[in-house]
């Protein structure tokens, strides 16, 4: 089977445990939980919980249950992120995947409320991964530090500290790392702890999910630059209008593009000897570095 | 000991403890950690860590070390629960305690945003504590169910559904359970789990604790009715003035204080004979009754 084929299969598995994790939407408070629904079912790429399986397989998981948990939970932290960072006090954002935002469909208090709620939701399926006690704890563990004051939570508000003002690479580097950074790297460790990997494989997880995290980034911040609003689906130069320090604000195009290329190269260089088991996580470098939206 | 004093010790050793967990004012983002300091350091009763260590002494935690991560992590989501419910959009506090709301004291995003992280710190802490594997595993789950949707969200969700009309006794009730009942149960049943409760032991307690959210409700609706302003540290009548359903309301003073003895009455006769080992839930249970603040 192909990365991309089982990509696909893992975003229908995904797709199908959100579904069930979620409160149904007729049961009571009927509105809230249309709004945690609206929040998790309206798309995305799903980036996260195929890292997840992504790195269970690569450390040996025989097939992707031990996994779920995992992937279930990192989704939710990711989906009640993007509920509160939209929210008037945060980005004030209207849409969402061509979608209104929650504290839009619905009101901001439903949207605060829902945004929470699925925070605690996530750790509940985190707790009730079908491993091994001591693996669930620690995938809860690592699942709280990234979600927290030192990882997005974090992130997000340096990321709000440093509006309209311009920033160093130290500085970028350091708030993209907690702000989305942190839950990639939470994503491929819980992975990983759910597959089994010892410590030498963990670690050097950790330096492949930091170099994802920082291509996403960096190929983000050219896509803003490059892109047209009909491929991405959001509008274009939109960094630019708001002065936002961005990679090619701060090394040009060109520089932007040669850090990418060199995440590109070192995550190959991370996997270069583990022969197909990598596929996946090589597919997913090469997702992040070369994508068009 | 009597339980006060027992109290006293207690509410020193979580003070102590949650100055620990708490990431250091002078650590970055400071913004955002002095506002999770703000929430969190600014007093309070400390209701549930109580109840954590009363349950867990009930049943026969040789000391409180293995108590203490259950009852810093229910603390840390009651006060994460306090800055988002006083937020502009929800019940629109400017004070709390005396002191400015987080809101007022920092600003809205970072009061979004600290509510957020403490939410995780709280399952990080669950997570660690010093308990088997299984056990913190099942304390984590608790407290995820418990702050969910189906508990503490939820329930502020039903309430704020409910604002302007009238609700009835049972969907009073149901309101309640789960906006405030909902952790009061969890912090005993974590308190439980972490002194290595048996399943009789579990369900006993948790009619205890079904008992004593409902009496502290029915006693805080008295106390809007009865109370003046300096004794309760808020504006009295407040109910009354925001055609709130109460239990006065619902079922006049007289009736709303024999549900309340009703309650007490339950509550010694759950634990009627367990001799001294009982004596810090029933002091507990009649500090909920006749509180006058």
């Amino acid at each position: 089977m192909t990365p991309d084929a089982r990509f696909a299969r893992w975003r229908a598995r995904i797709d199908a445990l959100l579904e069930t994790h979620l409160p149904p939407a007729d049961l009571a408070p009927v509105r809230l939980h249309g709004a945690m629904r609206h929040a998790v079912l309206g798309g995305g790429k799903r980036l996260r919980p195929l890292l997840v399986y992504a790195a269970g397989r690569f450390a040996g998981a025989a097939d992707a249950a031990p996994l779920d948990g995992a992937a279930v939970a990192v989704e939710l932290i990711h989906a009640y992120s993007l509920v509160h960072d939209d929210l008037p006090a945060m980005d004030d954002d209207a849409l969402r995947r061509g979608q209104p935002t929650v504290h839009v469909a619905y009101d901001e208090a439903t949207a605060i409320l829902a945004g929470d709620a699925l925070q605690a939701l996530a750790f509940q399926v985190a707790a009730e991964s079908a491993v091994a006690p001591a693996v669930a704890l620690e995938i809860v563990r690592t699942l709280a530090l990234a979600a927290g004051s030192r990882g997005m939570c974090g992130g997000q508000a340096l990321d709000i500290d440093a509006t309209g003002r311009l920033q160093d690479l130290d500085a970028l580097e350091t708030m993209h790392a907690a702000k989305t950074g942190a839950l990639v790297r939470a994503a491929v460790r819980m992975g990983a702890l759910a597959g089994g990997a010892d410590a030498q494989t963990l670690a050097r997880l950790e330096r492949y999910a930091g170099a994802l995290g920082l291509a996403f980034q960096i190929r983000d911040d050219i896509l803003d630059v490059e892109g047209d609003a009909a491929t991405l689906g959001k509008t274009a130069g939109k960094d630019a209008a708001q002065a936002k320090s961005t990679y090619p604000a701060l090394l040009g195009l060109d520089g932007a593009r040669a850090r990418l290329a060199e995440q590109a190269g070192l995550m190959r260089a991370l996997l270069a000897e583990d022969g197909p088991r990598a596929d996946d996580l090589l597919a997913l470098a090469t997702l992040a570095v070369e994508r068009s939206s």
